[in-house]
């Protein structure tokens, strides 16, 4: 833990009771100047410190901010965001920050979190609407001991977690659309985008990216976004924690994760499909190269959609956009 | 062009005859200190330029370097090499200066080459022996319009085109071993490695990897490589062209990514199984946890063996290290 980290957690001790600088000058076995300086940086941060010159510093509030030691905190985690967490207030896309950490070497658990996207995306480089200060963006970096084969499981396993964070969070019917979004009422509330570098026969890395709208206000999404997107602030009409949200799914991810490399896939693929509904639906789906339409029988173990169409045949769908009917 | 490789270009065309500072300068619009600036530059590249104050330069011999020149010229080749070749004296692996580049959005066809390679490697972290001067270390970046299951293809591709490369400058049993390697009389000449950068239903890069060993003399060998490892020079006794092999490599490796990415990997897949001569064969394979043992009936289209066992069952060899019996 960093001083100035320690310094924020005596002061959270405190409860909002003034302590004097001298006092936490001579806890941190630092100099007063270097006290005050630790205290500028956190009022940077967003902390709101109030500061006199009689009684010391206090803690009156909390920025509503991603930042590493308040997801820290009491984050039930053994694994993912312990050891590394890259926080920007503002970056191209946390995807991209996490590819390039784990190119040079980051370790398994890693965690890029941004307050805001400029080049947010989706699956197949659609854009993901990321407006500052609220949602949650964030992309962890695993290196899974599995088949390249079986990587884009993974996706489905965070979908999982996403899932039944929200569904803790609100009485809401969220449910998951193949391959990668949740959505509430035919609207989307998070998409997932999982990039993986691999050889041949061995998995390098995977990155699963998510981003979830959670305090986003209706006035802040222009109108054709609106038509298709929501957010939990416009579902219920309540402001949320993010930094409770992304605690929560980061240990239900590491979870599930767990049992991902224990072999237990199918555990998690019959989560899927209890969560995602989709299973004895009618459907079209819109392929890479032609349309499909038919009924959704399964999703197989690699992942794949499996489709009864009309006159009988099965068709195994790797790609494409599930259109209901 | 740069004015260095025009300047180079003519001093090729004057054939060993003098041309003069005076009229160099002269063709190239430049003044007599800016040719003498990128002759001295050539100079330190390797290629060997007499000069002389009354008669003025001549080319007396070419440098035995993989230079982004030398490889162009003559190149019958539309994309690959043709943007951008990076070129190392020493770099630690192509592969990781191609997946840097590509990263970055490098453009299909970009090649990195280098003299020799500090942390050459193999396939699941293998190392490969890369002495300077003596090897083709290559890689290639692709970026093919084809699902990601489809992308581990490019393995077998680049070997048929290695192969092919080899078997039309000696008359030796060149035969690739599955699934990434090219051996004669049971000793490694080259090796493939392919990595790639994946979402869950796009491909966004693949690097295929290349090493082969060309001018390697038994003596820059250990031993213990000695004992797995050949050269063409080990085996012919000659010196090759390591540039006119690239060249050539190149050609084949664009000819068949062509019909790859025109759907037709079946005679990519018809071919590997000629150049490996594995159908039919009795082998032992150690897989990543357990080790089969059998008659390789198949390569099957994702570039998986299939075996079928002593009691009859068939098993399908996702990877491994074969041996054969």
């Amino acid at each position: 833990m960093s001083t100035k980290d320690e310094l924020l957690k005596y002061l959270k001790e405190s409860d909002g009771v003034w302590a004097s600088g001298e006092s936490l000058a001579a806890a941190l076995m630092i100099s007063r100047s270097a006290v005050w300086k630790h205290i500028k940086a956190l009022q940077e941060e967003g902390y709101g410190i109030e500061s006199s010159s009689k009684r010391g510093y206090a803690l009156r509030n909390l920025p509503d901010r991603l930042l590493p030691a308040e997801i820290r905190e009491g984050l039930e985690t053994v694994c993912f965001g312990r050891e590394k967490i890259e926080y920007y207030a503002e970056t191209d896309s946390t995807n991209l920050r996490a590819r390039a950490l784990a190119h040079e070497g980051a370790p398994e658990g890693t965690i890029v979190v941004a307050e805001t996207q400029t080049q947010g995306r989706g699956r197949r480089g659609r854009t993901w609407f990321s407006p500052p200060g609220c949602g949650i963006y964030v992309s962890v970096i695993l290196r899974p001991r599995v088949q390249p084969h079986e990587a884009p499981q993974l996706t489905l396993l965070t979908a999982v977690a996403m899932a039944e964070t929200l569904l803790e969070r609100a009485d809401l019917p969220f449910a998951i659309k193949w391959p990668n979004d949740i959505l509430v009422g035919g609207k989307k509330i998070s998409g997932i985008l999982t990039e993986m570098a691999l050889e041949m026969d061995r998995v390098d890395y995977v990155v699963v990216g998510l981003g979830l709208n959670v305090n986003t206000p209706a006035e802040a999404m222009a109108e054709e976004i609106r038509e298709i997107a929501t957010s939990l602030r416009m579902l219920t009409g309540k402001i949320f924690s993010r930094v409770e949200i992304l605690r929560a799914f980061l240990a239900k991810l590491e979870h599930y994760y767990a049992l991902f490399q224990d072999r237990q896939f199918e555990r998690i693929r019959n989560r899927w499909k209890e969560l995602s509904g989709i299973i004895g639906k009618q459907v079209k789906i819109e392929g890479l190269d032609r349309a499909y339409e038919g009924e959704v029988v399964d999703l197989d173990r690699d992942g794949f959609l499996i489709l009864r169409t009309s006159d009988g045949a099965f068709e195994r769908i790797v790609a494409g956009d599930v259109l209901y009917r």
